[in-house]
């Protein structure tokens, strides 16, 4: 069964990276006057900015800071690379606080030059040493299961069940899972992961686009809601059933989308909000 | 650990459309000339053709028909457009036995404009009702699981999991699987799915080839073993832990190789096959 429709803005929250063309004041400006609620903030948005202001920045206009997007990318065959990502992460975090976001994405990484159980013992190595830094800072770590199509380069963690797995594993209040639609949506387990992870109270943030039919490009081709086969109400029915109640959040890379005027596209991704999600 | 090493092509199948710009003849005389002792025949290869005489001609080059590819497609929102696809695989049974070929690979099919439940149910259904068809003609099924980026319209069965309790549930001699490497790489049960499939006697044939770093099309850019980041050799060691005696068949699709002189091809694959396989 769908959820019900959504009959306000009130969880709508847009992902920087979504209207790249703008830039985050752009952006925040012009999702607010829409009436959007929360803004995720890429970290490419907040190059050459003080991170402390564009955060007061986005509070002024009325936008919560939902989450910092992203770090990760812990496996590397090599320990002075893998050494790199953990001190990026560190830098991640500092950068969350700074911007007042409560919660970082972890698209985890997976190195193709190792086998995968390598990467994901490396992904779980990486989450423990970064925790204490987390915890300081009171920054919540989601770990986002990515596609399977991007095991060779971009997660080793590709089911909600691994996540859940390595959440249970970790077993730290900063250590959750985020759910995105786009990655998770062909699982046939997806409901029942979904009911384990609210069980086990790490359902962080949720995401949301869609499918499109045919997909053009591996990376950059996501669709709006409705526009392709993900049963989207359907998949936020079953996040809602386990108690969730933050944000839906639009994450859309799209070359197409991304040369339209952004005002318009804007104007679509609430329609698709509304209708569609 | 991986498999001990392959010392001959005596397991070696290779599938027509890895060598899509040969005819069937000319892949028939350069296969067996370059000393592989297998073929899977795709359907297009026979076009324009008898299919009885096709027979004959690979059987005279020494060649073992391993399979015919492919059946499936069973799901569609319309019932008329499933009875079409039923009328299909029935016709592919023939065509089968006419050819020699004791097994069809069945690519189940998806369609987008229904949920991946209905899809799931259809494909079983699709199957149940050409058993009697397959068994009167002795022709196996086997089911291959698709990788996940395909389901939207390809397959709805996705892994190992589903494609083993699928044919766990039909319970039909006639019906199998077929672990292609490709497509289930990814997955952190594939070594235990393998394991249960021999246990169950219904792993039907094998697939390799490599997942290019980067993959550049979703479709036609496989890459030879040894290219990518699928461990080849450790699968094949699971898959012949089961006790599997069969061919390993190489599918490749790629734009790129078949633009290249086939005969030169085909010393590539046979090289990656005893190197990398």
């Amino acid at each position: 069964m769908d959820a019900r429709p959504v009959t306000d803005l009130s969880k709508l929250c847009i992902h920087s990276i979504t209207t790249k063309p703008w830039s985050i004041e752009e952006a925040a400006k012009n999702f607010s006057a829409a009436g959007v609620k929360g803004i995720t903030v890429w970290r490419d948005a907040l190059e050459g900015r003080n991170i402390r202001e564009t955060g007061e920045m986005l509070r002024e206009h009325v936008l919560q800071i939902v989450s910092l997007c992203r770090g990760g990318f812990f496996p590397n065959k090599t320990s002075a690379k893998r050494k790199t990502a953990i001190d990026d992460n560190k830098k991640a975090i500092e950068e969350a606080a700074e911007l007042g976001a409560p919660l970082i994405v972890l698209v985890c990484g997976s190195d193709p030059n190792q086998p995968l159980e390598d990467s994901r013992k490396q992904i779980k190595d990486g989450i423990e040493e970064i925790i204490p830094f987390a915890a300081a800072a009171k920054i919540k770590l989601g770990i986002e299961p990515l596609h399977p199509m991007y095991a060779d380069t971009r997660s080793a963690i590709n089911t909600l069940a691994q996540a859940n797995d390595m959440a249970k594993e970790i077993n730290s209040k900063w250590v959750g899972v985020t759910v995105d639609v786009y990655h998770l949506w062909w699982d046939p387990d997806l409901e029942y992961e979904i009911k384990r992870c609210g069980a086990n109270k790490h359902l962080f943030s949720f995401h949301i686009c869609d499918w499109n039919v045919p997909t053009v490009d591996m990376l950059l081709d996501r669709g709006l809601m409705g526009e392709g086969c993900i049963p989207v109400k359907k998949i936020r029915s079953w996040v809602e059933a386990t108690g969730y109640i933050g944000f839906y959040e639009v994450e859309i890379f799209s070359n197409k989308f991304w040369k339209e005027d952004q005002s318009l596209f804007l104007k679509k991704i609430i329609k698709a909000y509304k209708e569609n999600s």
